[in-house]
């Protein structure tokens, strides 16, 4: 029941926590996750798995589907030698939040901690208020995302070696920013950094009005732009996402800009050799494949850093980081 | 083979032995499921979990959907270190006799044990007959679901803290008593405790006769009526179950007794402070959510107890208990 | 990246290598695994399960349903002891092949090794070369599915004791010969231990043509006919295959010849009494259930080998064996 999101409730205590949305996140709790997860990388790499959670069971909920994420949350438990409970549903066979309350009530009986994927927003919240028991949220529909943000922020750190020298660093973001819930997130939580932001997309996928505003208060400097040649040269962190052409009105306007938001090897060749190219994938054709290569795509990184993340989580609300 | 149902095939020596019917149930063998159920909770409550099933694998074959029982059966297989393989197929590839006797015995050789939820019934049988391994019958269509009724009674057991002094103590069965396969099961057995029993349904929904007269011919109480408010203060136990819209021949049928069969503060404002009250879940609106936090209400409670019966079951068949 | 199935990349380190494709196997690589598959056998016979692969990662990639071969492959992961990750995804969320190649390369920085069943031709191929990890091909469309043939084998391998008294031995190969995946796979396989081959099947589902022209290159036996009477009494192995009604151009050209390729007790009073039944599974009617009791029947036997052998190619490619 503690798990009111008023923007207040920040995580610290961490032992039993629900991690529902980036807002619970300070500098300091954020990089509590990220210390954690860099211990959790060394492990893997040098043990491939231990006994951190023995006798834990993760009851990892997917109301829909979501092969990274539920794959990389089981594999976070079962590298810490926990027990993983997979419970698929569609959401046809539909939730409402009565019967969401008592599914949640009911898997929180047989486990120690869930992980809730949902279709709607909100649905996270009204998990946690349903148990004692700790609730990741790993995506509630337009809602939040925060262990995807984790991640993001967790390669940044990884790629810079540390989050101390970030201040001023400029972040690029590309492509349909409007229904992008990663972006929105990402650009909050890297607000708290110092970050300075190009925000590069089609006029009809700019990024939400609130989210502008927001680090607009805060005196975070953001520009907005259709034209990705015009600020590559000063990006240090390329953040790419997809254009959907479902999210335009005919395909006439689709293509007029998709070509402008896609990733070459072209595109980035007089960018910074230090540039960091992220994407939250999948990708349907935003990167090309040659960009794969390249020292600076750090987006296969990105995905394997998830696992990490998420077993510092797992790790931290279970009370055994 | 020696899983013949002909009412003679008391479970007993355990070890090995398939759970395809209550009627397999002495009081003797039910008072030891409980035990065995309380000691699994306390282990569960004190350690989370151990090694009593380490080395065996657990094949949970589910042929149609149903959250719950999928769940609680995989958490208690690996909260007693047990291994589980999910098979879920869904009954429209669908499986004729003599196929699903080869997908069993195919999972047999693979498995220790086999959990089997299925549409039709007899395939319990059907499976036992396929393999020397211990088959649990988790539900086949509107045969039997023997670990429920289990649960059930596990669950009073746990409330009135032991069954001698059950004898003569008041059931209430509340909603659709004709298709619940639920309130049959637990009928029978709760008979041998010697309950009384009120029925409480739409005259359209009665419990069945043959149920109704295995009862009489053992001389069991037993009272039929539609009114709910007449029997609520004798009653010990209320057992709710859902009215479904889909069983009545139009809506105005169904409106008009819909009503009757909610439970609310109200309902229960002048039954006794001892009564519990049970629901075999999901409910979709027959008990409102404002009971929950009335101490009566045991239906959370009953469905953490799914895990424990359902742990007592695989220690006792696999020989560990 | 070593992956390429020239013919030429035989398997024999084996720690880190890919099993694509039967052409990987020399008979001494094949008689590595059959030696291999015989200690898993063991080891689960006396203890149930280890703790080899204590560790160690699978993800389970099913990119179209397999009920058996997928159970199997996670019994074997789990019964040496490592930790399992199933993926299913439909094959209508339809992968293109850039992204089969990012879903693996997601999957395979999450897991040490990966097991990939899916529709299309080629797949384990684009598979292997996203990753450096070992990937096992358990049926890529109407390519290969060389655990399958690994596990014919061993069952051969089982039932007659040892290989090398397998020379001239004669394999008659019953039902459709043109579509099964499996027997081309088989015979080739076994083409390598000097066997000889009947090949009895409906005029229009005789053995492709390039199978039977690369046998006869290395001299081997081949005998193409429509009347199993005519060869059982000469049979050492019996390998019959399902003959699907959708293969015929009409249901008469099915009803005339559908009773041809069904084994019952009588098709095999005359066989030798060594004689070694086999049939990939699942089977609907092509043996009748009344031969399930006969000793030459071994199909149950087969299903059980898969596990033995998967076990033996997982720890074989994890560098455990």
């Amino acid at each position: 029941m503690a798990h009111t999101l008023d923007g207040k409730t920040a995580v610290g205590a961490w032992e039993g926590e629900s991690i529902l949305s980036i807002v619970q996140f300070s500098r300091e709790s954020a990089q509590r996750v990220l210390d954690v997860a860099d211990e959790m990388k060394n492990m893997v790499k040098t043990q491939g798995a231990n006994d951190l959670l023995k006798g834990k069971l993760l009851a990892n909920v997917f109301m829909e589907p979501s092969t990274r994420t539920s794959s990389s949350f089981q594999a976070a438990m079962k590298r810490l030698g926990g027990l993983v409970l997979c419970v698929n549903e569609s959401s046809s066979s539909s939730q409402k939040g009565e019967i969401l309350h008592d599914t949640i009530r009911c898997l929180a009986s047989y486990a120690d901690v869930i992980v809730l994927r949902h279709p709607k927003k909100g649905s996270a919240l009204i998990a946690a208020e349903a148990t004692t028991k700790p609730v990741l949220n790993a995506g509630d529909g337009v809602g939040e995302h925060p262990t995807q943000a984790m991640l993001d922020l967790y390669t940044i750190y990884s790629e810079f070696g540390d989050m101390a020298t970030f201040t001023g660093k400029v972040v690029t973001m590309v492509g349909d920013l409007k229904n992008g819930r990663t972006v929105h997130s990402l650009s909050k939580l890297l607000a708290m950094y110092g970050a300075k932001f190009h925000y590069v997309s089609p006029e009809s996928l700019k990024m939400p009005r609130d989210v502008y505003m927001e680090l607009s208060e805060q005196g975070i400097v953001q520009n907005e732009t259709t034209d990705l040649d015009s600020v590559i040269k000063q990006t240090d962190v390329l953040y790419v996402t997809r254009v959907q052409k479902e999210r335009f009105e005919n395909e006439a306007d689709y293509n007029a800009v998709k070509d402008s938001f896609c990733i070459t090897r072209d595109t980035i060749k007089e960018a910074k050799s230090t540039m960091v190219i992220m994407h939250p994938m999948p990708r349907v054709g935003e990167i090309a494949r040659e960009v794969d290569i390249d020292p600076r795509a750090a987006y296969f990184r990105q995905m394997e850093n998830g696992m990490y993340v998420r077993m510092a989580l797992l790790a931290l609300v279970l009370g055994k980081a």
